[in-house]
């Protein structure tokens, strides 16, 4: 009979969003921590002019002689984009997957983080001991090359989180996703499953990596006399494999354009992920010696973002490459959430211009859809369930499924970031919450942007600013100069003339009973002078732009 | 053989953004000009603080006496909507169906121009006689009642425009699209057919609006023991209906919430068009005195507007409903394109409160699918296709119908904003461009906000603004108060102490080098400031927040 545990395994979602990205979870056992992935998140629509957002990793530095280190799953910037400014708090090594480490090492690079910071590469079916844990790297599908699943070994059981994944059987490069080995550790006991929800809501399978290809080898064969454009991920190495597959095929030559898929391509070529027929990819300016039916582009900007390459060619700002009628356009990607409106606008664009857009059907998830989130957890059979990766609505469409599948509503667990999940063979339940947070990043400042500032710019974006200044004598409390008011994002002052004198006239009044009232506390004129104006503008606007008072002492 | 016209006919779409919404099309003949629709747009991402977008009608003002009236195809907002604006600019006569009128005299009733406009009820098959034209009203099925397609009549020939519509053999109130009538018409002779493209992308046929009322049934059914929850449109009366029928059924109450719906169900079911049994409907209030089981609430709030009822039902600020673990909650919508994050977040919130949350195949959509788009062509058989109601992409995907049907590419016309499109039996033609533009909406201010204040706004959010003041005596320019830096939406100030002082040392050094050298002009010193301290906050931060030096004088 195994022996039992004497302490809890915690599993403890650190990322201190809800469901969006930042993917980070800390695993404790006794005075042993590792960490699993260290994601970035993108902003939020309210989350003005932030460029990107951070975990606050209190939690960790606080037990920082605890933690022994990252495990990251695979190279996707909501699994690696934290790294480096994590490991600037705390500098513990990184286990990883070649490609996965190919990326984290460009990552380190652009920060001076690379001599620092311990990495090692891990090969799929190892295992690396990490304090009281053991954890085998398993390998999986999923749209970047060399994602793994982690079984994670524990005095008190076995976890496997599968991280972002999906059942590719005929994968274009690699091997399937190793099944057998879910099975054996499965039928060895496992405490509990943690598995992508990302694409829970689909019945069905995910269809494989390898029918895009004779999407590709189809469009190709109807759109012989033009030019080819395809958008797609930059990171979706097996996708422009296949581009360039088809490419070969049909006698085109390929230039990959966009600065983040250069550089993917490139860490992906080097470490042999990618194989490249000689002379088929060429320079983006060797372009001119080709005809449009010897090309095709691989380009970013599949989302739409506006300041990638395509929406660059669409809007015809792009300094080598501009549309032409015929060109045939391919995104090969599906909207994520929120870029719908991006995404239609450079089709639009691209369109108007007579180009021949297509953006069905040209694409295939990275995610496990219903049958295959059955199926991992038909072959894990795990004893609790913990639904990972995806919005509150999607982890519950996970809970759905494993409740289906016969776990008991008991044991499954929809954890919130904070959460502390204690488990062992007896019993898991939610016993705490350690201190999570979201730090935005803007420019240089990590941290320096909090909710007033938020809240500043909101407010500043919808109805701008009045400022109104004037200078006080110091002791007196005698006007000498002002008040001016200049306003910012407000109205057209050329045209609201009236509107500005009569706002002049309103703040004067409301100075001027001060004075009389002898009202000497500068915070207090502020205030009345704010209210003052504030009422007359809505009054006549129906607006409510800042109004920030400024009394200088001369 | 008949007679030919000595004109031609000018078609004209005078909304002044491309694709958006704000329909409003003018038809001219030698001196006759009729418009068709009058709709405003939601402001686009980048129009910050702007509540609506109306059209600049210049050029129907420059040829005010020709303007015979408003002929619209049906109630949505994006096509009566600026109505109110627009008559205070040019108050010419409307003509709509019955439920159309009644939802336009809600608007004009609102800003007080019931008594000066003049109106018209106007029956399907009915026509009106304007000036050169005679304008037929064509029964036609859509997510609103009354929907109109409109047979416009002039001497260079007959064009028909169809509204937003679809094909539905079977609509839950009144009668099918008046196909017999369509094909009639064109058995005469149609110059060209004006087709909505809306969903010119999709294979297929949409579905009968009665086949929502079967799922709602099943759901009825299957949730006998939980209060029900349905958010839809709030101008889907039809959908309301089935949702009364299905709770009649049931032995449930309704209760209807959120403004919007009020006012239209109420409007509707003054005017017929809705069918309630008796002690179905009760009010918000009386919902004490009903168990779960016994309610359901129709709500506004399917795109998740973060005003809406369901969407403060969602984030527990509605006044009179909070939701309850084992709600059963209905979004019977689809997420119109830009709203699917704000949908997901309501989503995410219900179904964390422990709601069940059903959002997929309960609605059917108002526009017609491919199918429906071809048998309008071909019962109508015209000899020029115009594609509307769409956006660029989606305009495209019709032309390529219209081509597939033998429509020949020279008489496909995709019209911009502003082309005057001229033709007769003989030839098509753009043949100039009218002044068209989008005029926003903020607050009161109708026109007042332009580019300028828009890009201010859209720097102002991003990286706030840094205020720097001083006070200069008039005739020494010497220094008498400040400089001061006052700052908002750039960083927490407290946390910033160093920079905003060192800030303040920049903009001193500045001003010294100016006063030094004698420059007395205070445009050439406010731009040596905001230079200093822009470049020196860039090197500090990398932001660009925006700088706004006041000078005083004293």
């Amino acid at each position: 009979m195994k022996k039992k545990s004497e302490s809890k395994l915690k599993i403890i979602p650190i990322g201190g969003l809800e469901q969006i990205g930042m993917n980070i979870t800390a695993f404790e056992y006794e005075d042993s921590i590792v960490v699993v992935d260290c994601g970035l998140a993108f902003p939020e629509d309210d989350m003005l002019g932030i460029d990107l957002v951070i975990p606050d990793i209190t939690y960790l530095k606080e037990n920082a002689e605890k933690v022994k280190g990252f495990v990251i799953t695979h190279g996707h910037e909501d699994h690696i984009g934290a790294l480096p400014y994590i490991l600037k708090e705390l500098n513990i090594p990184i286990y990883a997957t070649k490609l996965t480490n190919g990326l984290i090492e460009n990552k380190l690079k652009e920060h001076n983080l690379l001599r620092t910071t311990k990495r090692k590469t891990i090969k799929f079916g190892q295992s690396i001991n990490l304090g009281a844990f053991r954890i085998e790297f398993i390998k999986t599908n999923h749209s970047i090359q060399d994602a793994a699943a982690l079984a994670i070994y524990s005095p008190a059981g076995t976890v496997i989180h599968t991280g972002d994944f999906k059942v590719d059987y005929t994968p274009v490069f690699g091997d399937a996703i190793d099944l057998q080995r879910f099975a054996e550790i499965g039928k060895k006991g496992v405490l509990a499953l943690m598995c992508d929800s990302t694409n829970a809501e689909r019945p069905g399978f995910t269809m494989s990596e390898r029918t895009v290809g004779k999407t590709f080898d189809n469009i190709f064969e109807n759109h012989k006399t033009t030019r080819i454009i395809i958008a797609t991920f930059a990171s979706n190495v097996d996708r422009v494999q296949q581009i360039i597959n088809s490419a070969y095929k049909y006698g085109r030559k390929v230039v990959v354009e966009g600065r983040s898929m250069v550089n993917v391509i490139g860490t992906a070529s080097e470490l042999g992920y990618l194989n490249i027929p000689e002379n088929t990819l060429i320079d983006i300016d060797q372009m001119k010696n080709y005809s449009n039916e010897q090309m095709v582009l691989v380009t970013t900007g599949s989302q739409g973002e506006s300041m990638a390459a395509l929406s660059r060619m669409a809007a015809n700002i792009h300094k080598k490459v501009s549309i032409q009628p015929g060109d045939t356009i391919i995104f090969s990607s599906n909207p994520i959430p929120g870029n719908e409106k991006a995404v239609s606008k450079v089709i639009n664009e691209l369109s108007s211009k007579g180009a021949d857009v297509i953006f069905q059907d040209v694409h295939v998830s990275g995610h496990a859809c219903q049958e295959e989130i059955k199926l991992i957890y038909s072959l894990v059979h795990p004893k609790y369930a913990i639904p990972v990766h995806g919005e509150y609505r999607h982890l519950k469409a996970q809970a759905n499924l494993a409740e289906g599948l016969g776990i008991p509503k008991d044991d499954i667990f929809i954890l919130r970031s904070g959460d502390v999940l204690e488990m062992d063979e007896d019993s898991a339940k939610i016993t705490g919450k350690v201190h999570v947070g979201a730090i935005m990043v803007d420019g240089l400042g990590v941290g320096d942007v909090g909710n007033i500032v938020l809240r500043d710019r909101q407010h500043l974006s919808e109805d701008g600013i009045m400022v109104v200044v004037l200078t006080l004598e110091k002791r007196s409390n005698q006007l000498l100069a002002g008040p001016d008011i200049v306003s910012r994002g407000f109205v057209y002052v050329r045209e609201s003339e009236d509107l500005m004198g009569a706002a002049r006239v309103v703040v004067e009044d409301a100075l001027d009973e001060c004075l009389n009232r002898h009202v000497s506390d500068w915070g207090k004129i502020k205030t009345v002078i704010k209210d003052s104006l504030s009422d007359y503008v809505w009054k006549k606007t129906k607006r409510r732009p800042m109004i920030l008072p400024i009394i200088m002492e001369a």
